[in-house]
């Protein structure tokens, strides 16, 4: 992997953890339901020495968990933990992003819809308390208890900072 | 870049753009006001080389649109275009699962509120039509048009996907 980031900014933290073309890939496959190291590696078209770390990666910071699951000799399962779980809004949202704007009108490649009624899910958008959407102009960024000085001085400079 | 991902799927042509630790950064200082060359250089820390190809890549591929605002000479600026506005669920979930997950609890260093009455952005949920809040067992990936045979027999074989 390369140098992580060091700012002090949740974008970056995630980026930390995702920013690789492939280890978004191996989410999407835990997902889907993949759980051995060849669905993997067959699902995603990974080269076995950057899967395995990626694998390792992602068990160390508590996204995957590895559970022995061989009844004779050693062979490992990987399954999303709850942290993983939580990933859904952001897949949703790049999925949703993606089909909307990365292929031409009726070219989606995947869908997702809702297992009860089978009805396309609809764009997520951030909300306000009251169920509102909100759109970029709408949302301030404001420092965090976990801000440091560059943290505070980044988002007293931004246009979208708290006065 | 690293070669492209190939297989017809939204994630996949989500990170053939955005799959490095450096091009959501560049995005993120987009959104949060920055236009100029050497401020994306100054905020992000990456390197001029980097940093050209990224904006350059972000530019081709429609995210951002670049203007001469020189009076005398050339001078650029880099704002987000209709289709990179249109990332803000993406950037939102991105921080609200970091926030979460990747701080302890009260070191979040960003937070996001609503610029009208300054609460706080509820976390972001995928949702059916009804706008019951979804996870990730109620979800199932159903073909698009665009699908082919690969994306449908991987839709087929997976435990979210239609059956």
């Amino acid at each position: 992997m390369a140098k992580p980031h060091t700012q002090t900014c949740p974008i970056a933290a995630f980026l930390n953890v995702f920013g690789d073309a492939w280890t978004l890939m191996i989410i999407r496959e835990a997902f889907y339901g993949a759980t051995r190291f060849t669905e993997f590696q067959r699902n995603t078209g990974a080269a076995r020495n950057l899967l395995s770390d990626r694998l390792a990666m992602l068990v160390s910071n508590g996204v995957l968990e590895r559970q022995n699951v061989g009844e004779q000799g050693t062979r490992y399962a990987y399954r999303l933990t709850d942290k993983g779980q939580s990933l859904v809004p952001v897949l949703v949202a790049m999925m949703q992003w993606s089909n909307a704007h990365l292929y031409d009108k009726d070219h989606a490649p995947v869908e997702l819809i809702d297992r009860q009624y089978l009805r396309p899910l609809p764009t997520m958008q951030p909300t306000n308390g009251d169920g509102n959407i909100l759109g970029w102009a709408d949302i301030l960024a404001k420092p965090g208890p976990g801000a440091n000085s560059k943290a505070l001085a980044r988002i007293r400079d931004s246009r979208h900072g708290t006065p």
